[in-house]
């Protein structure tokens, strides 16, 4: 089964990164009044059959490993 | 309204930082077989409301700026 699992900066947190992206795409003509950046992550698990057993584990893996809770929220997309 | 975007790397193309993640997964005892990384935007028009028109902003920014083409894809995950 593969989950899709997505990182967000929490509200309020500053993103340097979206806000200089977004500043060169209003130079660029696009009116965007805020650009935020995030990460993505597709995790493949070949010995799991059972969706609620995945879904246990990527909830471990993204609060242990892929997100920084202090700053970060997580969310899971998808699992097929 | 806002866009969320997802760019992945296309299927061939090394991820090297991906990869590390697995191995620590894998290290602290997950059986994740594949875990690849790509980068999530949300991206808010105020000025614009008609969907259609903010679908075909969104993909010319993901194409110009968020996405390498040679080595990138991105999807329109949702506008609303």
């Amino acid at each position: 089964m593969k989950a899709k699992v997505i990182v967000r900066l929490k509200d309020g947190v500053l993103d340097p990164q979206g806000q200089t992206i977004q500043r060169s795409l209003n130079k660029m003509g696009h009116e965007v009044t805020e650009l935020r950046q995030g990460k993505y992550f597709e995790i493949e698990f070949n010995g799991m059959k059972d969706e609620s057993a995945v879904r246990q584990r990527v909830e471990e893996i993204a609060a242990d490993v892929l997100c920084n809770p202090i700053i970060e929220t997580f969310e899971i997309e998808d699992i097929s």
